[in-house]
């Protein structure tokens, strides 16, 4: 990871922590340690002082970290990570109350504190809330992300013929994504036909049939950024209530994605896609119209029908709505959405006229 | 999962709670979700009471909950997850006092702290520890990934040609097991010549040369159950050097194992394979010899330098033992193995002759 770039987010991630007088903070969440360091192994975590960037690790990633993190001070451990944690905190002699991630476990709260000679904090969203808003590097990696997972899908759909099962074609795409240089960023659904009703349906032994529906979600990984994308496909003719589903949903997307801009309320965006499907008297989707994406699949912010406030330029969201019926079909469509000044930018093109 | 089967687990647990006069477990790690409900799917929250075992989830997972919790009341939430786990425990009259795993995370704690009535304690490895020990039902499921890993390594290690890329046969290999309908239990390791040195190398673009040495670290995941194997190959002749590693590394497992039975001290096992490695002159590794695996890929009991305890009848452990020297080699070997009475047993066999 460049220096630079890591450079200028622990200089936001230090203006964060003043603000609320955070003098050390313990980074145990493996994406935070990522964002704050470089460093894509795991079992790790950073600690954040006024004067320096850690990286606590241990022997298996030595080598690794010293290829990732330039501008960290790396530390392999010996002992338990709390204790070595402990051990580096107490050379800062002006820390008098140590702070941890409230995504800590129970456990780690309670070891360290044991170990520490000060008190031990939790708080939220310090990085969190500096990952939220992605600059044109980051865009840029969501982006190629979105081309790349587009390519190997294109290529798996040749293999979708009559005969294959979900997990074959699952499998297919994820090996396409590989051959692209890319990893996936969570793991592929391919659902045929009603299996498409569970939203996050497992890929199973079922075969492809002729006439068959099928929803594929899935997403690629690219310079440690995710895209999330949903479309549906079928082989043969469609009946005319997938057809008038399907376009209804399409619909509903492009509504929500209409709204997208800076200062749109989140609730606004959600209720434009699910008043569409309501609309054609369709059953509305039980989860949320979209979350935030960038470093991990799902993060902040949600838009959903109790979400609160207002959508920020930066902010990359998915938008997906559905229509989900049990023993008959599922069908949803999903993209990844930049939020600029005066509109949006959609992230994620192409593969969008199945019939 | 068969009902019988979740319902003797719960008994176990039940067993446990009651030592410790726990009336009332919230249950938010995945795997142990999992475990004491049958369920598969994400995001959601066991409940274990006297009276019942609660799966809290949300409409995307519903149908699929129906389907996999028979034993289970499954509750559709509306609220926050925190919120329906208090809405629910309020219902347990007798309940003053309600435990959430340790593993939990901090804000997790605080929120529950905030919507249940009563006290919220945590509480570690109450799930854990039953899930320590495998019956004959696990280590088959175990036995049977490890055949179904190998029958897709053997395949795959066909397309292992000069001028493949790691993340290609890492690809191979995933898409090679998803043929056999199994998913695999981690990202998969693919390590060319030097690049294993890192012993938890990510695959990249490096190209297979001729006389290259492959390190593949990988596992299949079969009825919820996983293992974990380590390989090392090479297309051409070793030289001398890589040869008398492997041996070196051969012999050190083969001692650790030797020593694996019921009662047995971890450290004992863990000293047997370093004693061989360090007896030749090469660098003894810094990970630990060997970890529990099952539902999860790391889990206890740990097998380290600085290990308590002795090993028991019905875990599952990892043995791998390595050698690694920057810029020059990276050698590990890895089976999984079922502590029993008298001795134990391989789960993992075959592809241990690469030259």
């Amino acid at each position: 990871m460049n220096k630079e770039i890591v450079k200028g987010r622990v200089r936001e991630i230090r203006g964060r922590m003043s603000k609320k007088r955070i003098k050390c903070l313990i980074v145990t969440h493996k994406a935070n340690v990522s964002y704050c360091t470089g460093f894509l192994g795991d079992d790790s975590w950073a600690v954040i002082s006024r004067g320096g960037v850690y990286l606590i690790t241990d022997s298996r990633y030595t080598e690794q970290a010293q290829k990732e993190c330039a501008g960290c001070k790396i530390i392999e451990r010996a002992e338990p990570m709390a204790e070595a944690a402990a051990k580096l905190v107490k050379r800062f002699k002006s820390v008098h109350t140590v702070y941890i991630e409230k995504s800590s476990s129970v456990s780690v709260l309670e070891s360290l504190d044991k170990h520490v000679k000060g008190k031990v904090k939790a708080v939220g969203g310090i990085i969190e809330t500096v990952r939220e808003y992605k600059n044109a590097d980051e865009a840029r990696a969501i982006r190629t992300a979105g081309r790349t997972a587009m390519k190997a899908l294109k290529i798996s759909l040749k293999f979708a013929r009559a005969g294959i099962s979900e997990n074959e074609l699952a499998g297919r795409i994820d090996f396409e994504i590989r051959k692209l240089g890319a990893v996936i960023s969570f793991d592929t659904i391919v659902a045929f036909g009603a299996n498409a009703s569970r939203p996050h349906h497992q890929p199973g032994p079922r075969k492809l049939k002729k006439n068959d529906t099928m929803l594929i979600d899935f997403g690629v990984k690219f310079n440690s950024y995710c895209c999330d994308i949903t479309r549906c496909f079928i082989r043969g003719k469609p009946s005319a209530f997938y057809k008038s589903v399907y376009e209804a949903v399409k619909e509903a997307q492009a509504a929500a994605i209409k709204e997208v801009r800076d200062g749109v309320s989140k609730l606004d965006v959600d209720s434009a896609a699910r008043e569409v499907i309501a609309g054609y008297d369709l059953p509305v989707y039980g989860h949320g119209t979209g979350h935030g994406l960038g470093m991990e699949i799902h993060e902040e912010p949600y838009v959903k029908d109790k979400s609160k406030g207002k959508l920020r330029e930066g902010q990359v969201i998915t938008i997906e709505p559905g229509v989900y019926i049990p023993g008959n079909l599922g069908v949803r469509i999903e993209d990844d959405i930049l939020v600029t000044k005066r509109g949006c930018e959609v992230l994620t093109k192409g593969l969008k006229k199945p019939f």
